[in-house]
């Protein structure tokens, strides 16, 4: 797919179909997420693919935002792996990022996703370390389900503000 | 351009050529940008185009690894603006997920970048303030020289690794 389609088509999606998704996409998804930028390369990233109902199931226990999880067949947690990393300061950049390219990347494939946080809300990271087994150098940092839009028709959104652009210096609000 | 040509060979950048960049080209990044996904669509962000030369070149003695901005036309900070938003703890992903976005239009476009962290460094987040009359609420994120490779092989990069992948609980480090 065209690389602007991709992008502004991309958005959050909260309906799906009850349809497979193959372990080759989901880890297609991951490379893409991998590929993102991060402070000195230093890729302070992990990934849970979640596949299994009952967990699946038990996350809007925990994450109150996370219902559609419930009609996905996968999702995936990114979690952030500071320790022992030369900026460990920039973790949720390096996440973020990859996050943003595993999205684009689902999105180039024709599945919907939806970028849920996790981080820096204490009692969904605990919900998380408790039912995922994250130890506590690692950081749930946010969940993506995966799956096949209910509607496919993922239209073209535009958020472009002009005034939040400042010439050289920083003008205004 | 195909949109995994782009993620896949989407790099930093640190040798430019002496050639301009458009306004259009800079506008069209920066719509890339506010693209992004963001905490409740609450798009933390602003964006300050840096085209003064004297600002650019003032740049390497608050920042060390910006050297390369000397040899570009134009820069991008991206900027976050939390205040009075619903989810201010999340401005930081926002601004990631719209750096991220920013930098892949710009590969799309045949521009080069690289990401130059500033956030949460507090010198450089200080010289940056002063540099840019950036007011307190806004917090100088994350500075992009953009401009012409000077080898545009754009070579693909692989950082795919599997071990970073776990199924359903997190096992190993």
């Amino acid at each position: 797919m065209e690389f602007y389609q991709v992008l502004k088509t991309r958005r959050s999606i909260r309906k799906f179909r009850k349809s497979e998704v193959t372990s080759e996409l989901v880890e297609k998804l991951i490379a893409a997420a991998m590929l993102a930028p991060s402070a000195g390369n230093q890729q302070s990233w992990q990934f849970i693919v979640i596949r299994d109902r009952e967990k699946l199931d038990a996350v809007p226990a925990i994450h109150p935002y996370c219902t559609m999880i419930k009609q996905v067949p996968v999702a995936i947690l990114v979690c952030g792996d500071p320790a022992g990393k030369k900026w460990p300061d920039f973790w949720v950049q390096d996440c973020s990022a990859a996050t943003q390219n595993l999205l684009l990347a689902a999105r180039a494939e024709g599945l919907g996703t939806v970028w849920t946080g996790i981080y820096p809300l204490v009692d969904r990271m605990k919900g998380c370390r408790n039912l995922f087994s994250i130890p506590d150098h690692i950081i749930p940092f946010a969940l993506i389900p995966v799956g096949w839009a209910e509607d496919e028709g993922f239209k073209e959104t535009s958020r472009f503000k002009p005034e939040l652009i400042h010439e050289d210096v920083f003008v205004g609000k």
